[in-house]
């Protein structure tokens, strides 16, 4: 609601009602499965929608062919960081009906990631209608083997995208912005190892990780709760500098007085598994104090292994006898905690969770036991299972919705 | 240099002798004095060049109209906010020639902001010409008076502007960059006092701060010491916040065990002006810890206290006898040290210095002596020196750079 003349005006919210799909009259086909690096094609059509008060609030939602767009150089989003979005993955299920991973919670997490850049708001639940009508529009997008079926770990990754549009140097809070929608065909995160590596199959390829405390992710009183564009590009520097010397992620510390508080690997949630005296197993990871991204893949994580102790036995390797019971904690971690566990031989695994990786295996540096699989028992049984439920192979309280 | 099949290739780096300038066949004209509040006009040019490995290193610059910049939505400074930016102004000397007040200061900070971002480097000597060119080339959008002559407080804003342009929703550092210059003519900072309310001439508004805690601007070990568009949205926020309680700006802390360390005032440096048993005045600020942005206005404030201390005795008002000597100290500031201060009546005054701003007197909350004249004596005579340098009339050691 706003002002005007000394009347309250309704401003527009999202209206699926509204929408407008104009298809793209060259449309292009979905490259190879052998090279679809993560983020770098895109599908056919975005879904486009503006808000300006001026003009009465959010616009007619559009799909439409994907196209540039163009911004006036004062643009809040170009001088102020005033962007967010979101990561999701649309799959294939056994019966070929695309599925998003429990997408609301997406929606809520871009409704508070706008609220504290003090952008516009919008209705939740519209937004994800169309998000679904996005996808269905482009399902030849998700990737699937020769029979047109299912291919596990592939997916067309859907990114929303809100972005300030005032034209003010003014340093303040933009009251205009777009939101879309784009579509990114993607293969796992972590490229495949070659034959010629001499691994065995399904090795997946720990993440050699360097921990940094000079440059600080996130800290109390930021940003790092939100997925926000400005929590990436300070890290930028840093990884360059971590691949220079050979390693492949950030293991983002903070200092508190003499401790150093464990945070994020690179842009994944940290988990650590341990070893406990009676055989079982403990799942930590640190709490949602402000400086963590509340990840969905980490929720659904602990919500699984809070449900039932029991539920990752089935997906244990046969060689672990007798299955060991799963615990899940939040709990806060620092480097000299991981160290003591790690010289009283505790820690059996530490893996990074994420929609883009899923579930990624922490190899050297911080010193934790070798599987010849490259990624732990643990770390494999909570794939597997996160896995059968985004693909519809496993159904789960209704996770995975059709679109 | 880049390598390629094999061989390095040069890249090319900014060449000013390649400026292209195509003139709009629709000049605007300078709005009325009375209807200049900073930043919201553009002038009828901008400059604009571009960088992209592929293509060889920077495009030719070219000055051109005013124009939106088309953008693919994966762009990287949507996605992950890889901008930085500047802010100069042009003044208009006693005769009548744009100045540049010490830019080659803005331009080692655009660099550095550049390389913190992982952003490509350019060269700041032939940006600066270029920028030079420009404002030239913009002369006429700088407000004069009736006459045509200087207006005291006005100038031409201009805002230096680089943002990443990789198309790829891979986290990691843009290889391709925009960098554009566009100008603003802008009156003074805070809004001019009406006659209604009964002030003197030349008063200027003290601004009423809040103090903030919860939500931090910077940290150590993060970007408070670069000019990066991500160091800017977080705080819109609490800046509605405040404006919604009557605050004019916020004064960032940042809790440090009990103590309450005090960073920056909204978008300006922090100076607290203290009274000396022997009459003269200490000037302080907080060091540049990497929580401080190294402002222009803030470094040339303390070179010239620093240059002699008598310096500033002639702009001080009459009414101040003997005039006091100013020194200049670069001390870590707490919110109890300056409670202490305060009940020992050592306190003059407090004041924001920026390159919008000026200097910005600091009233209320943070309770400090009112003067009649708003601003107080010794800011008034900071700001006097700092404007009489900036605007020609007082030549100092070339910080103000002819077009």
């Amino acid at each position: 609601m706003a002002i005007e003349n000394g009347h309250a005006v309704v401003l527009q919210e999202i209206d699926p009602s509204k929408l407008k799909i104009t298809r793209t009259p060259t449309p292009s086909t979905l490259p190879s499965t052998t090279s679809l690096p993560f983020g770098i094609h895109h599908s056919d059509h975005m879904l486009i929608l503006s808000y300006d008060p001026q003009a009465g609030g959010w616009s007619a939602p559009e799909i439409k062919p994907y196209a540039n767009i163009s911004l006036d150089p004062m643009s809040s989003c170009f001088q102020y960081a005033t962007s967010c979005f979101e990561g999701m993955k649309a799959y294939l299920s056994p019966t070929s009906q695309p599925l998003l991973f429990r997408p609301e919670m997406n929606m809520a997490r871009l409704a508070s990631s706008v609220s504290r850049l003090s952008l516009p708001p919008f209705d939740t639940s519209a937004l994800l209608e169309l998000i679904k009508k996005l996808v269905k529009t482009e399902e030849k997008w998700i990737p699937r083997d020769e029979q047109g079926k299912a291919l596990t770990g592939y997916s067309l990754y859907v990114r929303p995208t809100m972005i300030g549009t005032k034209s003010s140097l003014g340093v303040g809070a933009s009251d205009k912005a777009i939101l879309y929608v784009i579509c990114s065909p993607s293969g796992p995160f972590f490229p495949p190892v070659l034959p010629s590596e001499g691994k065995v199959p399904g090795y997946i390829k720990p993440v050699k990780l360097l921990t940094v405390s000079e440059h600080v992710r996130a800290w109390p009183g930021g940003t790092g709760a939100h997925k926000l564009a400005l929590n990436y590009s300070p890290g930028f520097l840093t990884q360059k500098e971590a691949e220079r010397k050979g390693y492949d992620q950030i293991l983002w510390l903070r200092r508190e007085g003499r401790e150093e508080v464990v945070m994020e690997v690179g842009a994944m949630n940290f988990f650590v598994a341990l070893k406990r005296d009676d055989g079982d197993i403990d799942i930590i990871t640190p709490p949602l104090d402000g400086t963590i991204l509340p990840g969905v893949t980490r929720a659904s994580i602990l919500q699984l292994i809070q449900s039932d102790p029991t539920l990752f036995s089935s997906s244990f390797s046969s060689t672990t006898n007798p299955t060991p019971k799963l615990y899940a904690h939040e709990t806060p971690l620092t480097m000299s905690q991981l160290d003591a566990w790690h010289s009283q031989h505790k820690i059996l695994e530490i893996f990074g969770v994420g929609t883009a990786a899923i579930v990624a295996p922490v190899g050297a540096t911080i010193v934790v036991p070798e599987y010849e699989q490259g990624i732990g028992p643990v770390a494999a049984a909570i794939r597997k299972i996160i896995l059968d439920i985004q693909e519809g192979r496993v159904e789960w309280e209704g996770w995975a919705v059709g679109c």
